[in-house]
């Protein structure tokens, strides 16, 4: 333990775990970081450490002086973590949220079984059981892998059988791999929740994502829906949240039905990409109330702080190490435009680089100077 | 220079760096910070070096791959930096600039012979010349160091010929003093200005600041002013910062007369107490621009995007380390608020420990919450 201001050990050094260390060097709170990677967003910080995260005596000194451990990824060695964790020390979420969430047929199971509406679906150990499964919602489908899948990794579309089998091969593990109903949403909603260890929570305004080839493009906040769809959705994202007892801050993204219903897609144990608009746009943002939920500190008011805010991801256009910064000096030139670059050593095309979030009063306008700023930075 | 994104290096590891560097670091511009203290704000930032400030054979290794170098303090060692600065790399604000700022007597001189409003002064060389300038100013007066002074530490205000005899030695260097009428001023504001190396500038609404014992207690923006005075007074510091020819961002400190005058206290060549609102307050912070500025990059929208935003500093109450954290999770429960810790390892009574923000749409309303919250945090 600190003998004054507490430390907060991050499992990873991405952009989320740097994102969380700025809200905690803000308010004096020793962050440190703990990546397998040389190099990456987290090397600003002086906390930052490189080493194998799966060792216990990389993990022991990492954590010893540590309030509280946290993660920055839901496949962050957290059980590792817990096992050599300080007396006293925290660990939020809990290995156990942890372990509802990262396995997507165990998750959509758990939420299932607790009320929470989400698509037909179905656990298939075989592909003769996903065949079934697949018959009895009507192509399309969707495979899901089970664990380790994001950004359009690790899921695929199948519109007849002959995809499917096709596509069991890649995405099935000894345990198999989930059929899901294919959602033909009318739109992707996200709903940050903040909760402490007691429960105690704040619930994020709802966000409309926009998404591109399989990866978040734009979020707009708040989303563009009838003010039951938006009290749905944050109903719901406050139940599923409750369900898998979440400390911290956890993200969870919906589809808007046709029909009205609200469906649960899936949790994400952590700050999230649709919730960046926040640290421009809320009156607290997602890092900040997920440094405060896992201290088990009292949470932010989650609110809009303007009447439109939008996110807009810079994704990388080429191969090999990131350009001279001609394009930020250009984005700057957009007014009301904040710009977030990461950091990363590497760019390849399509990964996360940074961000940029634009506030306004009206929305279309408020996109158009966000995407004219991400589209300036060409990274 | 760096073969991706620019270096910054800043002169200074308190408050101002810190917070300079961490709007730096979310851009991915590389921030490192030189100070001659072990310990201090900087700390949590991988580009943090201690060191003798005013050595070559520091500053040179330091300033080695910077783009630009600025100073967190007119005390810096700027002259010092400039003889090592490698080829290619600025200095802002310059030393030009710099050395019409430090140097009260220089700076007034300066500002008047630019026509900006200063209250009557004399820069005496001895006593007798004090006595004469004080007799035909009319007493109170105020004495003023030339160099050095803040927060009330290097001035006096003498009622009456003996308390200016008495203060003379204590203040006097070898060069004499100031004298100065005493501003019998209705308010004091503070405007902030950001300006590129080619003079393109944003300038700040006006800020109220109510000083106690003289230092900067609370901010609160926009001043509770005519908008007259408002105009005049941001006319005036920008003047101001063009006769200095200020790059980065400058603060100019106003008197409001009872007549309406309004006249220049004094000029900060960097960010400053009376600007930090802007983090939370504006659409651009005074410590991002003035790292736009120095890159002469775009400079952001400077205006408030809230009805009312006030700041108030957290002063050490006690001698020693900071205590435990109790105060910060109380200050946290206080809806709407923003603290800012700066990490000072030791805290002396009246000490700047650290600030809070408070947005709201009522002014006494938010200057309540922001006191309320200042106050739980006790250091």
């Amino acid at each position: 333990m600190s003998s004054t201001f507490p430390t907060i050990g991050i499992l990873g050094g991405g952009q989320l775990g740097k994102m969380m260390a700025a809200e905690a060097v803000r308010m004096s709170v020793d962050a440190r970081l703990l990546s397998p990677k040389e190099a990456g967003p987290m090397q600003p910080y002086t906390g930052a450490r490189v080493g194998d995260w799966t060792d216990p005596d990389v993990l022991r000194p990492f954590t010893a002086d540590c309030d509280v451990v946290t993660v920055e990824s839901e496949w962050a060695p957290a059980d590792a973590a817990a096992e050599v964790l300080p007396d006293g020390a925290a660990l939020w979420p809990s290995t156990q949220t942890l372990s509802l969430i990262k396995d997507k047929g165990v998750q959509k199971q758990h939420l299932a079984d607790a009320g929470c509406p989400v698509p037909a679906f179905a656990c298939c150990e075989t592909l003769d059981e996903a065949l079934d499964a697949a018959e009895e919602f009507g192509y399309p489908v969707v495979l899901k892998q089970y664990r380790g899948a994001y950004d359009g990794y690790g899921n695929a579309t199948a519109a007849a059988e002959d995809e499917l089998r096709e596509a069991w091969p890649d995405l099935a593990t000894e345990d198999g791999a989930m059929v899901e109903t294919f959602a033909d949403f009318a739109r992707e909603l996200a709903v940050q929740v903040a909760r402490r260890p007691g429960g105690n929570q704040v619930v994020y305004p709802v966000a409309y994502t926009e998404q591109r080839d399989h990866r978040c493009h734009a979020v707009e906040v708040p989303a563009d829906i009838d003010d039951a769809i938006a009290d749905k959705a944050r109903h719901i994202a406050q139940k599923s949240v409750d369900a898998v007892e979440g400390v911290g801050l956890i993200a969870v993204e919906l589809f808007e039905m046709p029909d009205g219903r609200v469906l649960v897609n899936e949790l994400a144990p952590r700050p999230h990409n649709t919730g960046h608009y926040s640290i421009e746009g809320a009156a607290t943002s997602q890092f900040e109330n997920h440094v405060r939920a896992v201290l088990d500190w009292p949470l932010g008011d989650p609110s809009l702080r303007t009447p439109v805010a939008v996110m807009v991801n810079v994704l990388g256009r080429r191969e090999g190490t990131p350009p001279q910064t001609t394009g930020l000096p250009r984005a700057l030139d957009t007014e009301g435009v904040t710009p977030h670059i990461y950091g990363k050593p590497d760019v390849r095309p399509g990964r996360k680089m940074g961000h940029v979030t634009a506030l306004g009063a009206d929305r279309a306008d408020t996109r158009k100077r966000a995407e004219m700023a991400a589209s300036a930075i060409e990274l």
